[in-house]
């Protein structure tokens, strides 16, 4: 699978068992590389991308919504908009802000920064017979990719980057789309400004949200329903460095919608 | 470049010439598959993604700063934020309503319905020696589109699907991310509510912006430097259909962040 310029390519790896509390997922992933034909050798510029809810059953960020005491707010959210007031519960204590409460929406800022819909606690594909579990976001979603990333450096001897992905909904548009959680081994931005365009004309404005963008390419291989939540996307070549996911995020003073 | 699932994989197009008003773009996207090795024959699920620059160029959507007048508060915002007082004028003309104009940022909607930064108008990448030039958004992207899928269905006998995209910028996070303009021959949104995840849990809200993801993808091939306006995307397999971009864009009525 040899990329030049202007080729990108996605797979979707094989053979990831189910992600439980406490697995090494570093390991998991390795061998999904290993299972996956085409995968092997890893090449420069490469990116794993590795969806939140692997990394949040791993690290163990879920709650059990059966130990969950709703605040009376939260009972009367759920029943006017049919939810699950434990649920809006766990995602009231999470948040460092609430942006939106109206008309069956909650969005609120994490303690991580991201402003998304029911703060990143999510129901869908938790594992079997989960009914009364929710997946929280991970604490640190830059150090869970910086692990996985070590961990395949230590394995292949390749520098890859990782991106730990997640959906969320934006305003104005429909529907979700993959952005990243967290990075490592990359930086989230791609800054054009002062780069000559097409026609040598310099750009003043242009900053590429790359690593959203792999995100979301990450996605059209994995979709929803499949149980596959790891991808390796070859060719979009980010820019490498250190980077943290919070280069990405616009505090909140500085937003303008709040 | 055949694809099973779970693979996907992008080709910016080769030998695209400059685009200039009246060309025939559906003849010349024709002829970069044509040269563009592993991109014939075309598959069932191919999606054509042509950026929004070359379509306005081709269709003329272009406005002559030269024989712009710039109204009062178009001057004092422009000498506020070192901005081109005629280009804020040419968004303020083309906006259906300002949805934030302070801190030097102009968010307009669009007569499309878009919300975006300076209503979609831009300076760069207009053409050789066109400093007083910028684009507009093409007036119906969807139609746009159409052209060139029937176009492509011509030529090649082959039923792909056509996304027009272009590079917006989101509230909270830093940058930009490509997205669809206009459709033709898939739904830009896939619903999956109700289908069962990985789990066999009925899931709720699911919805996929497949097209906007198509448009992120393809710009990971395409970058924004290079002179490359067209990808092919493989294997992604959104939902056919004949969907128009309209059904992507929340109604201002039901938008939180208006």
């Amino acid at each position: 699978m040899p990329t030049e310029g202007g080729r990108v390519e996605i797979l979707a790896l094989s053979g990831l068992p189910e992600v439980r509390a406490g697995d090494d997922l570093g390991a998991m992933i390795g061998d999904a590389l290993d299972a996956t034909p085409g995968a092997l050798p890893l090449e420069p510029g490469d990116v794993v991308v590795v969806t939140q809810k692997i990394v949040s059953k791993a690290e163990g960020a879920v709650a059990d919504l059966r130990t969950v005491e709703p605040r009376p707010e939260a009972v009367a959210w759920a029943q006017r908009w049919d939810r699950d007031a434990r649920a809006i519960e766990v995602v009231l204590r999470e948040a460092r802000r609430i942006v939106r409460m109206e008309r069956g929406v909650l969005i609120t800022e994490t303690p991580q920064g991201y402003v998304c819909a029911n703060g990143g606690v999510d129901a869908s594909n938790v594992g079997p017979a989960s009914g009364d579990l929710v997946t929280l976001l991970p604490r640190d979603p830059d150090a869970s990719a910086a692990r996985i990333r070590e961990a395949i450096r230590t394995r292949f001897g390749a520098e890859v980057a990782v991106v730990v992905s997640d959906s969320f909904g934006r305003p104005w548009r429909w529907g979700i789309v993959d952005v990243a959680l967290g990075v490592a081994g990359l930086l989230p931005l791609e800054d054009l400004r002062g780069v000559p365009d097409a026609d040598g004309r310099v750009m003043k404005t242009t900053v590429r949200a790359v690593a959203d963008e792999i995100a979301s390419a990450a996605e059209l291989a994995l979709g929803k329903t499949t149980g596959r939540p790891v991808a390796l996307v070859r060719g979009a070549n980010p820019p490498p460095g250190e980077g943290v996911i919070a280069d990405s995020l616009i505090p909140a003073e500085n937003d303008l919608f709040r």
